[in-house]
């Protein structure tokens, strides 16, 4: 059996470094949250099942004493007693304490005012806390946002259009979220940064260390205005199963997740199976289909319904915002429809000019229209010209 | 009041350069339907129900002797007058037949064994007859056929795309259908020819003459493998309204429409509105959003649910025929998933070398397919690793 010190004394002096203004009740408590932290890897659901019944430090002390979770069938608790034990060291909290402090990398746990509560929709796969760069008041600010993920290898299209978007969506006061990484998460992260927006990278390995290392400065800069975050302690490395965790971080965190470039088989794609599995938007850039760096995209638009995005308009959609440019926003679209609606009528057959002329519009413009409205099987076209279609028969 | 003479001299008279074998019933039924094709406009729907009703020779009678159509209003009936009788000379279909004759053009009616019975679909705006050049009996054998359209002023990448669809369907026996223009039309057109393929040119003037001047060539060439189509009589410039009228003819035509490349505005949206309209498959090839000239193939995939095509196999899945690359059609792609789903249990949760091993496959893949599946809705993922969804709760 191994002993741990879960006194108000050995909680305060393990968070000392981060210097907190904490009552006793809420340090022992956040103790007891960093040392779970520490136990589990990233979306343990029976660490979320038992944190959740009995709150930490409770769920803690029944750990340590063998006591049974009513909540847990045997099977699971004997697998969960395995995975988590060998773990159970004062020594790892106090270490990422101290890393964090030194990087001046904020703990943040539920309890606090900033955590953001788009995350509980993991239910039981939630991470029990957040280890963040930057100013953590920024957590609340994320709804909306927008994850813009993709390939490392990204090709100078892909690359353009990640910096495009995300100079944009950034530009016009959407945080742009990705993954520190190569490619579309790099390009997406520099051009918001260079707009004045705010970013935020989600890190799989601990947030005071920048993965990839070629990363190091864009990751600082990223903390100096917006914000690094891991769910892992403070000193962990990243790990495959953390990268597909931390996929699910950025689609849980952001309104939407937007693919850019992927191939037929990118890591990406996980991360649009997870803005699916939480009921997220989710879009995908489409490319030349001569390009396999679009193979993937082009995966999701045809076989997962992912919205075919081709530029910021798209995306404000995608997040339920009004669109931007007039001349290409929906408004307009719809505006110069309802002219050209108002201008039949469903007893008499008009011929595009004649619409043109009462619509005040260019007739190419109408013609064009018209077309699009008979896709919607609003309009109908006979010999005698265009009418509504509730007059077709 | 105009006289016609429809009697069985006159047919035959009139006939007689196309030396067909007819009775003397089909002779005046012919005679009758080449007048009323030289009377109206393509897609009259009034002249399609008169004709549907009395039959060509009986409506024509009653048109030439001012008698009352009993199923058009009082309206519809003054208007069709206005719009038909200035045409009514029998000199139009003499030329028409001569020029025909001359140009090995044949005149098919719905009569005809070879009639394309598909075009009924389009109901009374249906064409009356066709003028066609080719081995008539290969109108027969465009079930299924691919219609495959876009922009005269096509990218190096439209026409590419044109190229590679055209080729492979055709040469893989599914006809290729399009409008003998410029850009993709004449790309696709020409691909089809060059794999010895069955290629069908539906042009808006008469089927004699080549529209541009610039395709004579290979219209000619369209003309000796496979089919030269119009609505029109021989003689008959080519018009807007005939050009809209000859888009809702490739949709009627064919099993399936894809625009390959369209701007924003493209006339190719209008022959996807007939598609649509009709209760054809429908499909856009996406392309770089940097391109205007797919802004209007992106605009089919995001506003107008057209099938997302990135290759010939997508195109044969919209054709609802099995896919051709074994390592990428949907049996192979469902072979695999089934292996994946096979390794998986809804009780205890795997991860995914153990799944790769399980499954005799590799890793990367099995962690691929997890995460389509996962799109899916069908695989759950925990902190053991995965399991099918039946066991999630």
């Amino acid at each position: 059996m191994t002993a741990i010190d879960l006194s108000v004394d050995a909680a305060r002096a393990a968070l000392a470094p981060l210097r907190l203004g904490l009552s006793d009740d809420e340090a022992v408590d956040r103790y007891a949250t960093a040392m779970w932290c520490q136990l589990v890897e990233p979306g343990d659901s029976v660490a979320g099942r038992v944190v959740a019944t009995h709150g930490p430090v409770d769920a803690l002390e029944r750990l340590v004493a063998g006591a049974a979770f009513p909540d847990l069938t045997a099977r699971e608790a004997v697998a969960a007693q395995k995975r988590w034990m060998p773990r159970l060291a004062p020594r790892g909290v106090t270490d990422a304490v101290r890393i964090a402090a030194a990087r001046r990398v904020a703990f943040v746990t539920r309890r606090d005012a900033v955590w953001p509560t788009q995350l509980d929709d993991l239910q039981d796969h939630a991470p029990l806390c957040l280890w963040v760069r930057g100013d953590v008041s920024a957590l609340t600010r994320l709804d909306p946002s927008i994850a813009l993920v993709g390939a490392r290898a990204a090709s100078g299209y892909g690359d353009l259009v990640a910096r495009e978007l995300a100079a944009e969506l950034a530009g016009g006061g959407i945080p742009v979220v990705s993954g520190g990484a190569y490619g579309i998460d790099g390009a997406a992260h520099r051009a918001a940064l260079s707009v004045g927006g705010t970013t935020v990278a989600l890190l799989a390995g601990g947030a005071e260390r920048a993965y990839p290392a070629g990363h190091t400065q864009l990751i600082d800069d990223i903390a100096d205005t917006g914000l690094v975050v891991s769910e892992v302690p403070c000193g962990s490395a990243p790990t495959k199963w953390r990268f597909l965790q931390r996929n699910r971080l950025i689609a849980a965190l952001t309104t939407a997740t937007v693919v850019v470039e992927a191939g037929w088989r990118s890591g990406s794609l996980n991360t649009a199976g997870h803005a699916a599995d939480l009921g997220r938007g989710l879009g995908a850039v489409p490319g030349p289909i001569t390009s396999p760096g679009s193979a993937g995209t082009h995966r999701l638009i045809r076989d997962y319904g992912a919205a075919c995005i081709t530029g910021a308009d798209d995306v404000r959609e995608l997040l339920g915002l009004p669109t931007a440019a007039a001349e290409r926003s929906g408004e307009a679209r719809t505006d110069d429809s309802t002219r050209v609606r108002d201008a039949l009528s469903n007893r008499v057959g008009r011929d595009a000019a004649e619409i043109a002329r009462r619509a005040g519009m260019a007739v190419d413009e109408v013609r064009t229209l018209l077309g699009l409205l008979q896709l919607e099987g609003v309009v109908h076209v006979g010999v005698d010209g265009w009418r509504t279609t509730a007059g077709r028969g």
